[in-house]
């Protein structure tokens, strides 16, 4: 029996975007990371897909982490808190198969997935985009530009403006940091939540709340600060220096994520 | 065709516990995190059985992460650096069961491996040893005693030199930080090699070295820092606070790591 009262985690991950504060997105990269960052006031955390490539010993974007992508999802797919997914570009340039990527990430516990263009063609992201809104009703679809990752901005309205006409839920430009543009592109948007990716030195999340955005995302950036702290922690005990400041979870705290 | 003059894996590691300083061996709990280590100087890595475990959602030291143990040691067992891997008490009461599975890491290219009693019976653990030199010859068996992780550390000399005498390369005796007792394990161990778990505020690595120390692992604090650093980033990114001082490596870098 369901009950017809209970808000489905697609929905209040939807509803997210669409608060009076932008959603703050951090990426986990393994179960403890995910658990830790939600249990600490994060609704809903996403992954990265260059934790996953790079801790299975992958590159990022090249479509070879198609079944650690799937791994990963049904590890975190039992979480207590929405889980959105980064896929690369679903791993095929057919929109049939991305399409049934994005149902069985959905069927593993995901509520959202993130889509790149990586700069091709306009009209197959548009293809992808409807074939997962078809294989996948009600999985929150991020859809993602690389003008400014890949190229200099160039063709952004005219992109994420496609990819929001085909039913994306939101859309990503990571890269862009400039507020005149930003904002800009919030208002082309008309309604439909911008994401950007945070970046240090850019503007603060207070800034980019006030311009509009929606969305927040670290990206990899929590992945590649773990791997370093982890490097700082190592060369501080060799060099007989002292560790430094910072959070230390303990053992016990560790273990009481699992499971 | 081999060559006769090369070193092998396995040979260099257990060279590494007889050198003029201790082993000082980082636990890696992912292909980049073993890549980034060994990129810095660390001529060996090993894993942590914690990492392992809450990177599945899967509980530590009970058993659960067999599997997982070893698809990490399959990712790790190509780095160009002897890898050494924590596996718990070998997932089996069964001496022949543990003597297969050390095998099996050892055909993924671990030249180590750490076997834990957990306080069970002294013959059982003996057993376990000799299996494991039986089916797996060459592979470096640290045998660790939990007798002060889990006790008082009383019985610790008995079982070292039980475990010493069954054929084990080294023991390991984490949570023992009082410099007279480990300068008197030392003693007895008799050229056996002394492994102990660097603790924060506890001996630096130079006392260690000075008491005879032969190898000092970081056992699960490098990915509990990782984890607490992750955390730390994405808070100060929510409060407006610099996200603090610190490595972080690069995309270009992590992506480089991989392959």
């Amino acid at each position: 029996m369901t009950d017809d009262n209970a808000v489905r985690p697609a929905d209040a991950f939807a509803a997210l975007h669409h608060a009076d504060r932008p959603l703050l997105l951090p990426n986990a990269w393994d179960h403890a990371s995910a658990l830790l960052l939600h249990a600490h006031g994060f609704p809903a955390v996403g992954t990265t897909s260059l934790g996953v490539a790079a801790s299975a010993g992958l590159p990022d974007g090249t479509r070879a982490t198609r079944e650690e992508t799937l791994r990963l999802t049904g590890t975190l797919g039992g979480l207590p808190c929405p889980l959105s997914v980064d896929a690369e570009d679903g791993f095929s340039d057919d929109p049939g198969e991305v399409g049934g990527f994005a149902a069985e990430l959905q069927a593993r516990g995901a509520v959202g997935i993130n889509l790149e263009d990586g700069l091709g063609p306009v009209g197959r992201h548009v293809a992808k985009i409807e074939a997962v809104r078809a294989a996948a009703p009600g999985l929150f679809v991020n859809a993602r530009t690389d003008t400014y990752w890949l190229g200099d901005g160039e063709g952004t309205l005219d992109r994420v403006l496609a990819y929001r006409d085909a039913g994306a839920d939101g859309v990503f430009v990571p890269g862009l940091t400039d507020p005149d543009a930003v904002a800009g592109l919030v208002r082309a948007l008309d309604g439909c939540p911008l994401n950007v990716l945070y970046t240090p030195g850019g503007p603060t999340l207070a800034r980019l709340a006030g311009l509009g955005v929606r969305r927040v995302s670290l990206g990899s950036l929590l992945y590649r600060r773990a791997l370093g702290a982890a490097l700082d922690a190592v060369l501080a005990v060799r060099d007989g220096r002292p560790a430094g400041e910072g959070t230390v979870p303990t053992y016990q705290e560790v273990q009481g994520l699992a499971g």
